[in-house]
């Protein structure tokens, strides 16, 4: 990943890591149930933004480097994309 | 799409079909709820593996084919697969 | 399921299998792969929605009815909607 | 929530803030992303599965408790569940 997508990327890990601290801190004070879940949902919605952060850097670089390559690596990456696609339905 | 993928998705979505029109049918004969929940969720599970078919068989032809024309092409085709990893979510 | 859920969501439902042929008409006509798969969002998502008219209904009739019934149905109900979150993710 | 849930939902969020820690270290060290995906996918996993003990315990402490109440607070409950249900979605 070329620096400025994993700048990005680490930044908005850490915050999503302080969110997770809070999530924590709302079950052990025992906040209303649905706050807990709505705090613990902004957590995952961050780390998909990460996801695509991330995928968008990895079609940039590994996949437009490898994609022509005539050893069947092709097939191989455009696989990998589809696996992404189909575990986060 | 060429043709063996556009084969297999045709044939997914007529079941597909088939398979809502049982939804419809639950729910006018007021089957019990999470029964109709769980059909309609197979119904979108077989939609799902169709738009994985389409995915497959775009990124091997469209984007094999313009993902390194000169003309910017390349960035919209980047653009337009993360989107659709981000609607997923 | 009481009366007005019932023929919303039967409205929906119509409503999503005429947009489920389209989708096969795209594919047929082989419309741009990405089009193709927003339309079948589309209809996932109207079906997530009947999904959500469906799980209104049940927690209004048959849970709020047997949820104190003395013979652990209540706790196969709260399994139950547990399960059909859990099937969502 | 109830103490055996409540010690189970912490050791769940601390196993996953291990794993987020280590999706981290993966793009500190440019691991191939696909694979820091994957660890983040599974992160997501841990906290759905988080989502669901808090789920389960809500619905049997007050959902149970306060269904039933004559003062329009069991429609409130029954709306706040689909409402997470359709977060998810």
């Amino acid at each position: 990943m070329e620096g400025h997508a994993k700048g990005e990327a680490l930044k908005r890990l850490s915050i999503a890591q302080g969110h997770l601290e809070k999530v924590k801190h709302m079950i052990v004070d025992e906040d209303y149930c649905p706050d807990v879940i709505h705090q613990s949902r902004a957590v995952q919605a961050a780390l998909k933004k990460v996801d695509e952060i991330i995928l968008h850097g990895h079609l940039h670089s590994c996949v437009l480097k490898d994609i022509h390559s005539p050893d069947g690596k092709s097939e191989e990456l455009v696989d990998e994309i589809v696996d992404l696609f189909r575990k986060e339905s």
